[in-house]
C-alpha cells in the first residue's frame, strides 16, 4: 500500500485501520503532506502500523522493490492513457502475483489523484465501480474496498507464476539509461520532454519483463548510451 | 441503509457519501447522538442524500415496511444467537431480494454496534471477513465494503421470487399479538421477560412468512388473544 501525497492524516488512519481489519501489514508513504501523519488518531487498532509506515521522496524509490505496480483511479479508461481494469477483475491478478512478488497499490491524493508523472510507474489502473454520476470515493473508504476485495477468496490464490519478474528498481534503471539514450540522441525534445518522458516509462512497464530479460537490455542500452556519448 | 445510534456525523455523511457512489439513495437514521448530523462535511457529493434522511425512534418503526432486516455485526455466529453469514452470501441473497421488496441494512453505533432489542429485528446478520486479530472495522469503512458487495454484478440480478414475503410491519404486528398472548398467558416472567421477548422476535423472524400467511397467523393469534383476555 503506497499513500502518495495524501493530505488528510485522518484518511491516513482509516487506511492503515482498514490495511489491519484486511491483513496487508506494510504501509509506504510518499510526501504526506502533513508529516506528523502518524499520530491519526482514526488509526483505530493500527496505530503501531501507522507508525512503522516508510516514507519516500518520490513514487520511484517507493515502488522499486515490486515486480507489479497498480495505480487507482475513479476515472474511466477513455480519460487515461494507461489500461483501467474494473476492482474485480485487477484483484484477482493482483492476489495471484502476491505469492511470488511484492505488488504495490497506489492511491493518489484526495484532490487530484495520481498525477501523470505517478501513473507512469503503474503497469496498469484499478476503478471501484461507483455510479457515474458521483465516481469520486472518499480515500479511506476506497482503500477499504480495495483490500476488502483482495482478500475476498483469498483461499483461492493460485501458485505462483514461474516467471520471475522484474522488479520496478530493475526496470527503472533500464528505463534512466533507455532515457540518457533518447536524450543524448536528440528524441527528447524540451517542450515536449516530460509527456515524452512519460509515454517511455509506460511503454517499458507495458512490457512486463522478466528479470533476466530486464539484464539483458540494460546490457543492450548501456552498450548504446556508451557509443553516444562517445560519438 | 438504517444507521442506529450512531455516534459520529461525520461517519454519517462517510456512509450517505458511499451509498451515493454505490445507488444507494434512501437514508434512515434511528436516534442518532448528534441530531445536527445533517451538516457533516463528509458527506461530499451526497449533502442532498443526508438532508433528506428520515429520522425514527425506534428500529421497529425503522424497518416496518421491509421485507427482509439485515444486521451488520463484527463478531462470528458462535457469539450471537443469530445466523451469521459472510457478506459475499449475505449480499447475493439480498440482491435477489431487491427487486421485488425493499430491505433494511441496519448498522449500529460505532462502540457497541447493533444491541440485542436491534438484532432481535433482523432475520439474519452479516459480517465483513476481517482478520481474526483485528475485526472492528470503521463505520464509514464497513458502510463502503457492503454497498460495494452489493453493487458489484448487479447486472446478474436474478427474476424476483414469486411469494410476496410479510413486511417487517406485518410481522411486528403477528409478533405484538403473540406477545400479549404470551403475556396474557402468564409465559413471561418479569425476571426474563426482555430475553424472552427478544427470542420470540427472532423465532418469527426465522419463518419468513409470506405475506398471506402472516395475515393468516394474526387472525388466529388474535382470537386467542381475545379468549385470554375474556377468560
Amino acid at each position: 500500500m503506497v499513500l502518495v501525497a495524501t493530505r488528510n492524516p485522518l484518511n491516513m488512519g482509516a487506511a492503515a485501520r482498514a490495511m489491519s481489519n484486511f491483513g496487508f501489514l506494510h504501509l509506504r508513504v510518499v510526501n504526506p503532506y502533513e508529516m506528523a501523519f502518524r499520530e491519526a488518531r482514526s488509526a483505530v487498532g493500527a496505530s503501531a502500523l501507522l507508525a512503522s509506515a516508510e516514507v519516500f521522496q518520490s513514487v520511484a524509490d517507493a515502488v522499486a522493490d515490486c515486480a507489479l505496480v497498480v495505480g487507482t483511479t475513479s476515472v474511466g479508461s477513455r480519460e487515461v492513457r494507461h489500461p483501467v481494469r474494473r476492482l474485480e477483475e485487477g484483484a484477482r491478478i493482483i492476489r495471484k502475483r502476491l505469492p511470488s512478488s511484492h505488488v504495490a497499490l497506489l492511491f493518489g491524493s484526495e484532490r487530484v489523484g495520481l498525477c501523470n508523472e505517478d501513473l507512469s510507474h503503474c503497469h496498469w489502473l484499478m476503478r471501484i465501480p461507483a455510479r457515474e454520476a458521483h465516481r469520486s470515493v472518499n480515500l479511506g473508504q476506497a482503500v477499504a474496498i480495495c483490500l476488502y476485495e483482495l482478500a475476498r477468496n483469498s483461499k483461492l490464490v493460485r501458485p505462483a507464476e514461474k516467471k520471475k519478474l522484474a522488479t520496478a528498481g530493475e526496470v527503472e534503471r533500464v528505463y534512466a539509461v533507455l532515457l540518457d539514450a533518447l536524450r543524448a540522441s536528440g528524441y527528447l525534445e524540451p517542450r515536449t520532454a516530460t509527456l515524452t518522458q512519460e509515454k517511455v516509462r509506460r511503454l517499458l512497464r507495458r512490457l512486463n519483463l522478466s528479470a533476466s530479460d530486464a539484464e539483458a537490455w540494460l546490457g543492450m542500452l548501456r552498450q548504446i548510451l556508451w557509443k553516444l556519448r562517445s560519438g
